[in-house]
């Protein structure tokens, strides 16, 4: 039973659009003095590697996703009951409904990408349901609307607001890629009416699952209108006082702390509970404190990445040990075989260490962006864009299976709109600089300044090192290039025209090269990218005496199905072992495997850890029993 | 005083050259079934980085050494004056003679590599004078014979055999690269006469300082008298039972074990006493071994080679921590600023390895090989070739320095004998295959089985790790291509006539290649060539946090010169450095410097180690203080 906290009256809203919006293209103020990522939409990605996983998605994970939300499961006929066009209750999970909009999320995306006209007709069709389920107040929600219509906002983890910010989400997507106000105007709607509910000198809220808060900033991003921030503000705020009501609050094991509602924002210190929901809820302070300038809240991201990154992260990027809580458990608790490492958790890295980025300007986020990118999210779907995995542990016994599909279905649709996005991740701009953060075959065309920036990057990452840019102002511009050194790299070299940089100048891990840019000026960088054994920590006490093999940004595995016949349990690193580069075959045609010898004098081939579970059912180990041997000369970064 | 042991009568030898005499060019019995190293008569150099130093030598070093033996010091007047053509005494040190023989080598080498006709003549005028002031039983010694000539034989460590040794080993040289026997002559009557003189039943002898069991080996090779191994055999069976007689005997500190005297050779389980002489010792007893089949060798030397490699070696490959014994003192004792490190010793390394190598057919002897080559030789003279190193610390206040010539000369007189035969080291063969072990541009056609191989080896090695190999038989050929897998190397890829390898077969350090190969056909070979921090083992107490520096072969370091105003001593790296690769300038043109930035913010410039005290003089050092850092997953082979 959920102890009814607030049920509020009958609230008309008469909603005018009198907020100035952007055009779909300008998407960024030019007065914040902030950097900004350069949108997915300005990037056009030319990348084989990356090229085969948006084609997967284009041509079959968004077909997955629609097919389950219309036909497999009755996520759409929520929306056309509550829409009217049908009868009947709420069938499903109380959260669903944040399916739906991340699938539309995702086709606004792919609209952009690989336009298609019945796409966007579907889309038109499901915003007409969502609007339509939209109350008069501005509510949605088809769980309570259909089925406890008397019982809105009676319990702060049943994903109200969480469903409402990806609503918001998808309605931004929708107006960006296709200029029309439709989706726009239901989320502005439901931002008023949380806004008019909400707030000081009226009702409290602390959201179960954050997710609304990113939401609000990127509502204020593309309207302007300050009272989202502020409100993305306010709710950030409200936690950690007190105010949370509903069954998780009083669970004996799960409590305030498992939706982040121990401490008030500004004094999180250490990484607890729900680990998605602790992802949006960092995404969301640092948009509200890179909008508004709110240090306290720099400060505890500050603190608390340091205890993910160094304390509570996978080699693979991903996050949350525990399957009890969804999420963390003690520094250094990172066990193989039952990491849970939720697909979801793993996006949200991407999203909190792109916004630490972005507030900071420093390399080390982007670092973990792109371990957590390749590692943690990548794996969450097949190689062929059709099979799903919830759950990421770091060693199988060959029992873990990618699915078709989830009763939970966070993680298959979150998947889908985040892959056709991935452009929005390679490049930031500020006031006179130009970062790349990430290495991918592309070409992009930029306003900077006075000018157009047009940039050529090419780059068989992450299966070779080299990357060219070919940088093209429009006119002779003064700006710095700031390259990423990835953190996986201990060396590089770089030229401009030709010429060794001799001096080049690092900061906060991005090679500088400020100079007066011409159109057709070329630099060349050359990543050292040979496998690495990577040692965990010592008080990682699963992975003492282990090694795990990484390349680039790839994390490593062992899969049975390349090492038939050897028993992987008793397979040991000996002393320095050297691996062979070898071309992958079939489903890994185009990669890079590596092949080694172990100490048993078995052949041992590793494949990145992103296709495991493509091919044949078996046992998989990222970390492997390493010989510590007798060298005197050892190398150790 | 010493004690006199043993006076020969006067031996009347009637020397007859009953041997059977090799051609110059067929070096080695085609009936042992051993492997041999292709000699560097048969190896066209034409690479840049070793053509600097073989061009340093040809020009500078050779001349520097024929000035000091002729003109500066009194080493070519005392052979005048055994000879007959001067009056006096002996004028320098007991073993001065050595340093003759050892620039007589250079010089016999030189020829090989740039036929110089003066440099023959002067050898001819030099030879006279040796073969001259050989007494007429044999006896060959200018110091005793000028100066003592009733007092041979009475100190074994006075070194009469030392310099025999190096007697030999430059007739040999001569002969192989002139035909001319004229020196050997001298070589085999001294050999007969010792031979005579020592031996089961004769007289015990005990080298003081070890030398020519491997030069009695080379004699054997080249003549195939098989009474030159055996007696080298004896000679190393004579150690360790009491037999040493001499004041490094009865010395307090010194004692059996500065010569190797201690223990009999097969039971040998600690590198102990003067480095030098241990290297030569162990060098002759591989060649022993691998001619008689020692088992009892073998196993003592693969425990004093672990010893040494897993205990008491610097990163530089440089052996003998102490002044004192100019050797070994306890297992990781290692000190940095007053490392010994006698560059005559790493030149021993070089030569030991090779033989292990030889014996074992294992890589891992070539990487040590390698590492003293590159780091513990080179440094040994500038890269003028005018200036030598006797000691080389791997940290310096800025007070050693490189010096035009020594009172003990035997360093810069080895440099100058091992530099033009540097390409001994890179090829090996053996009954069906053909080792790599040093990766430098050259060609070569080498005799193999019924054929011809023409082998050409294109390179940028050591600054990159890119190797290609065009293998030419003289008719369609099958072997085992053996290329070593650098111990500094990680991970490789292979191609053969462009079709990457999936399946690489490697075994003790090599990539095994068998195949039937054809004209034209072409191994290219990428060898991941990353900058990587080194820590020691942990019982280096002098290197406890703190790091070197390595990037393929070569062990970098810091010198003032290249980071001027800074504090080498404050210096830190701080968590995960990573380094830019940047091009030497002056003297240094054509390397690869490596430039990153210290904990405190500072830019340090790192330059090959084997590069230093070639500027301005300043501070040096290999180990820099390192910040562990919190890193949840570091790089640690």
């Amino acid at each position: 039973m959920t102890k009814k906290v607030f049920t509020p009256g009958l609230i008309i809203l008469f909603w005018i659009c009198i907020i100035k919006f952007g055009t779909a293209q300008n998407t960024v103020s030019e007065s914040r003095n902030v950097l900004h990522s350069v949108p997915f939409n300005q990037v056009n990605i030319n990348d084989d590697f990356w090229n085969s996983h948006l084609k997967a998605h284009a041509q079959t994970t968004l077909q997955v996703c629609i097919s389950q939300m219309r036909d497999s499961t009755k996520r759409i006929s929520n929306f056309e009951k509550a829409a009217g066009l049908k009868e009947g209750r709420h069938e499903g999970i109380y959260f669903d409904d944040s399916d739906v909009y991340k699938a539309m999320e995702g086709i606004a995306y792919s609209l952009v990408n690989n336009y298609n006209a019945e796409y966007e007709k579907l889309l038109d069709y499901w915003i007409d349901l969502v609007a339509k389920s939209q109350q008069p107040d501005g509510y949605l929600n088809t769980y309570y609307t259909l089925s406890y219509p008397n019982e809105r906002w009676t319990d702060m983890e049943k994903h109200e607001m969480y469903c409402g910010g990806h609503m918001i989400e998808a309605a931004v997507a929708h107006y960006r890629a296709t200029g029309k106000k439709t989706f726009l105007d239901v989320a502005v709607k439901f931002a008023d009416y949380i806004d008019a509910t909400f707030g000081p000198g009226k009702h409290h809220w602390v959201t179960g699952h954050e997710e609304i808060e990113l939401a609000l900033v990127k509502l204020y991003d593309v309207t302007q209108n300050r009272k989202y921030l502020d409100l993305a503000h306010w709710l950030l705020e409200e936690r950690g006082h007190g105010h949370g009501r509903g069954a998780i609050w009083e669970h004996p094991k799960l409590g305030p702390e498992y939706c982040q509602d121990d401490v008030p924002v500004s004094e999180i210190t250490d990484i607890k509970g729900h680990a998605v929901r602790a992802m949006y809820l960092f995404t969301g302070m640092a948009d509200v404190a890179s909008e508004k300038k709110v240090p306290q809240y720099v400060d505890a991201l500050n603190r608390v990445w340091k205890d993910v990154a160094e304390r509570n992260m996978y080699i693979t990027g991903g996050i949350g040990s525990s399957r009890t809580n969804e999420g963390f458990t003690e520094d250094y608790d990172l066990p193989n075989k039952t990491a849970y490492c939720e697909t979801c958790a793993s996006i949200g890295m991407v999203f909190w260490n792109n916004r630490m980025n972005l507030l900071s300007g420093d390399a080390k986020y982007a670092d973990v962006l792109e371990r957590s990118l390749y590692n943690g999210v990548l794996p969450g779907v097949s190689l062929e864009g059709d099979l799903f995995f919830y759950v990421n542990p770091l060693e199988s016994d060959g029992d873990h299976h990618r699915q078709r599909w989830y009763g939970c279905a966070c993680c298959p649709s979150n998947v889908s709109r985040f892959m056709p996005s991935v452009g929005n991740y390679i490049y930031v701009k500020g006031e006179n600089e130009i970062f790349v953060n990430l290495y991918m075959r592309n070409e992009t065309n930029m306003e900077f300044g006075e000018s157009m920036v047009r940039l050529i990057q090419k780059t068989g990452y992450p299966w070779d090192g080299n990357v060219t840019f070919e940088v093209s102002p429009s006119q002779a511009s003064f700006f710095s290039l700031k390259l990423r050194i990835p953190g996986w790299c201990k060396s590089f070299g770089i030229t401009v025209n030709g010429n060794t940089i001799n001096n080049p100048e690092t900061k906060n891990g991005y090679i500088v090269i400020q100079r007066e840019w011409l159109a057709g000026d070329v630099v060349e960088l050359v990543l050292d990218m040979p496998v690495e054994l990577v040692a965990a920590h010592p008080l990682v006490k699963e992975n003492l005496g282990k090694r795990a093999v990484q390349r680039g940004p790839l994390v490593y595995c062992v899969e049975q199905v390349d090492n038939k016949g050897i028993d992987l349990d008793e397979a040991t690193f000996g002393q320095n072992p050297v691996f062979s580069l070898i071309e992958g075959t079939g489903k890994l045609n185009g990669m890079i495997l590596l092949r080694t010898e172990s100490q048993q004098g078995n052949k041992l081939i590793f494949a990145p850890y992103f296709t495991w579970e493509n091919r044949e059912s078996g046992k998989m180990k990222v970390w492997i029993d390493y010989d510590e041997g007798t060298c005197l000369y050892k190398t150790a970064q």
